[in-house]
């Protein structure tokens, strides 16, 4: 089977990085561009990024040459676009990438909440993707990879939400630095500290969720009913967001061990039918040890797209419920999502079902 | 007028360490005595603590020789003990000491929940003290200094409660190392890293809070009546917790600057009319900024006595609110509070009021 | 083949993890026995361990129950010892492991400097292995694994010193807290901090590298005739020893391109010929780098087993040499020398050559 | 006595944070202008400023209105100008500001080899002020702070020096987060990591110590004679240069002690004479105990202005001396030896010795 030519905007990033890694030895993938921003156009792409992953630079893109967005926009021997730009310019970029008639997997949190753009976290709302039946965005199409904290949290709240139905969420994380970029924390402002307060992210956490868990309906995604209050913090941990997590369940009286079974059935089940190939075969990993899940030990689990739960606990009329979930910031919040998502839209397409 | 002579129990710990240097240079009282564990025993306080703070070793301490506590009880000549011992430990010292006659200041966390033993946060609850009139626990009284996490969080609860009323409160704390003392977390652990529990430290804060809050009848002290949902994790940070607080308040229609009122408002009058040398000018300092409170920046505020509160927010019902509260664990949280509240139990006994 | 049953002493701590992790799925090489001390014996390991290391642990060795030193003192279906215990522990046990003739391992400091006991660094100084045969310890052979600093200098010094000679040595380390153990840096010492010292490091620095860099003689081993002054200090670093290294040539007049052609010239084809499973292709990798190597980023490098070399310079005279060194202190400074000297020692045993 | 009028240069930065803490209440200066970049202009020093400092930003500063350099340029009514500004800027401004008749206190790095330009360490080189007389750039005066990480050394090479003269100097450096300004460092970069090389350190650390160890001729300052052999790298602390020194005496026989009688032995007299106000009373600490210096404990010593030197080590030839230092990068380094240049240039002009 030939390969889906792929192109990877914001190619240096960290996002980028990640998606260049999952990409370039994947078996429905090749990378044929990356891109990337002014000063680094014309480099090798092994010149220009300053490569952080702990697996090394996939030797087939080392020599890829860097080019630019525009660039990028006149070429066509190409049919998938991943994004991790900035939220302004990816908006101009993407129209003109549907424009041009390609599948546009995106990072970025422009049009996150649109009802036609489907905002993917395949094992939470997997059937959200046929609303881009509905899109008309120009030739192509576009799906929207969630916030890194929404994607996580999700896939927590949807086997709660389908057992239990949810009234109100409060949730407090300590994000790891990874997911200001990599210029985006300076050490001066987080050794021995910790910042209170993440710019923008709290509006995404309080909104995101509840289109994810919401219904696809005539108008497109009809978001859940409850409500969300966040907390968002940074803290010195490199990769892997923390989330400090209290739902009000609809109704009281459930116990520890439905919770669990909830978190265990798989929900996903959909989606694990299709065999794809960055899945994980558990998507939440629970913890039964006090002191897990903690970012350094768990964050790899199931090469980063696996969540790991621990410190459930319900109170005594089995109404509050409150556990700790992390999850790979730049692997399941991000890349491995996004990529994820192109293999379930390259399975239904290619059965015909998109 | 005289020194009050005091023992300092625990004093090469962290807690003992900030003790002894609030205490070495203080206008009511002189360091009389400072005992330690068995290997410390006979030697010079400066040879055997670790000292770890940033102000140096007081002079006057520096050649004190270290005693056992089992020494400590044979001797006369002091009038206060303050204790930073394990809780176990404590309760069998503390009993002894209270049978010599000794006014009993602890930081351990036995009989915190004691109906007639005064949990004490000053600027919270100082009125509790007249429940030592109460007490018969030898010749001797006992006032206990609050956890923490607690002793931060009842500073800002307490005006929220008496302007607002509360109906529960949701707080996740991301708590220092130096809360668990100096040996407390090995670096292999928290490098990196967080860790998403503390052990026995949610019982505390679910339980502490609401008898600050309480009211002292006839029996003793009697609880508040709210519910509170603590979730209690290690961060890298060395001094300062933080803590990610959300309280629902009894009724609804309240405004952000009705709030802000309550916190600058001194609830707090009743102590400050004694001019008690420890108390802060300003127990809650509301920091307009979106990025603050931080531990490295804030923690020092009012030489540790203050609490630093930030990104204040009402949901729109004017009944959900949510903050940020950051507090010296060994000052606030421990020693500083110690040392207030036997500069309370000093002013009130020479007024002839205890 | 039947594989060698193999002991791991000292199993639960960092060094014991990586040996575990390491010979659970050798294709020489069967974990039979795992000691721990007191309080972990009659556990299973995958209880009692506090399980670190980044990969799994091996599902193979989890239900092993531990074991005390007493106890496996007295089996005997095993063949090699590997032992990570403390060094007066270790000087007794081992010493009767040797009259019960087992093939010892040893990663602890004992008897270093015997000049009748190996301490190998294979690609170092695989030739002095043939000293075991005048070894008279009992029945068994006991070879040494080097301290981490000193195995991961000689790597670098071996290839200088057999093209150039040495005159003297200055290095000064910057030492990962995995080098203490799990427990032996409190976080409170070392956030925003380094430690100047480590205890006994330095002795071990100035005198294991002339060991191995000598040459076996009729009486044992003679070491190599120069001086090493070596500082030693602890840096918040997880895994990874960084050593800024000065070499005073016996001459002067040498290139730069002399000393990189030295560096990856094959000084180790000797062991390379063998096939060792654990052997790195490339023991040295040379950086280019201004910024390389990087504990984070290097450490990795032949799965954990090269050291990566950065920064050569020479100055003006072709006489002063200057480099900084980075390897995996627990993989290359201790577990993966200790396995790869095990593979020698089977292959060459083997062969009826030892 | 009026005090003089100064303008801080790049205010905003860290060192000038220090510059204007250590000059809003100094008894000599008064704080007149500050200067910033582009964005910062018009703003408010409190405004504008990201403080980092632990003492709180000086109120009679906080309403001051920020300039540019050029603005002040055109300004008469000041004295001093403390520039911390990125040397390519600093070499253009400060041309102007000598043409305008100002006494500069330069902390930029162009000009530092200039023989005519005294490159003050007061303690160690005071004397090079006279240099002063030989300037003609203009009507103004200039003098340059020296490189923090030679500052911090040479403290202590220059008693050394005068008691036994140096061959050789090997020194590795561990130096401070803060060195490299605010957003010099990102957090992805250091956390678990150090950085074996600080970009164009190490040149400056080779030359700048033999400058100050210089004496004053005909034609300026004529350097020492020896060599220097530095490595400087980036470690994950805040605050404070650790530096490993060895130092190759010109003479064997020498004793520890004498090595210690030296470095206390006031060879600063001649400025303690003077009472300076920031000059600490020992500008070295000798420690005796094994871990010390630590960046985090003892970079506050002698407010900064001390440095701590540890680990005193001499070979068996009495000829190879070895030892750690520690110095505040921001104080000792940067604005606390600044201000101490002014508070000599003030005191010797008003004797008329200048």
């Amino acid at each position: 089977m030939d390969k889906y030519r792929v192109a990877v905007l914001g190619a240096t990033g960290l996002v980028g990085q990640k998606f260049v890694s999952l990409l370039s030895n994947h078996k429905m993938f090749e990378v044929a561009y990356l891109t990337a921003s002014e000063r680094s156009i014309g480099k090798l792409y092994s010149e220009a990024v300053s490569w952080l992953l702990p697996e090394e630079i996939p030797e087939n893109v080392k020599d890829l040459k860097l080019i630019s967005n525009q660039e990028l926009l006149n070429l066509e021997d190409y049919d998938f676009a991943f994004t991790a730009l900035p939220s302004d310019e990816a908006a101009i970029v993407e129209q003109k990438l549907l424009e041009n008639g390609k599948v546009v997997v995106s990072n970025s949190s422009n049009w996150r909440m649109d009802p036609l753009i489907p905002l993917l976290n395949p094992e939470v709302n997997a059937d959200h993707i046929f609303v881009l039946k509905k899109q008309k965005h120009g030739k192509g199409k576009i799906i929207k990879v969630p916030n890194c904290t929404s994607a996580i949290l999700t896939l927590t709240l949807k086997p709660i939400y389908d057992a239990f139905g949810i009234k109100k969420v409060v949730v407090t994380t300590m994000q790891a630095l990874s997911g200001a970029g990599i210029h985006g924390v300076p050490s001066m402002y987080i050794i021995d500290n910790l910042l209170p307060n993440i710019q923008g992210e709290e509006e995404k956490v309080e909104n995101e969720p509840k289109k994810m868990l919401g219904t696809a309906g005539i108008e497109g995604i009809e978001p859940a009913d409850f409500q969300i209050y966040p907390t968002t913090t940074r803290v010195p941990v490199l990769y892997g967001h923390t989330e400090s997590v209290l739902v009000e369940l609809a109704n009281g009286g459930v116990t520890i061990d439905e919770v669990k079974a909830a978190m265990k059935r798989n929900s996903w089940n959909k989606i694990n039918g299709l065999h794809l190939p960055t899945a994980p075969s558990e998507p939440i990993i629970l913890r039964a040890e006090e002191d897990r899940p903690q970012p350094r030990l768990d964050r790899g689990a199931g090469n980063g797209m696996s969540v790991s739960v621990g410190r459930l606990r319900l109170d005594s009329s089995g109404k509050v419920l409150r556990y700790i979930v992390l999850g790979d910031n730049i692997v399941r919040g991000a890349a491995g999502t996004g990529v994820l998502i192109a293999e379930l839209f390259v399975t239904l397409n290619e059965r015909g079902e998109i």
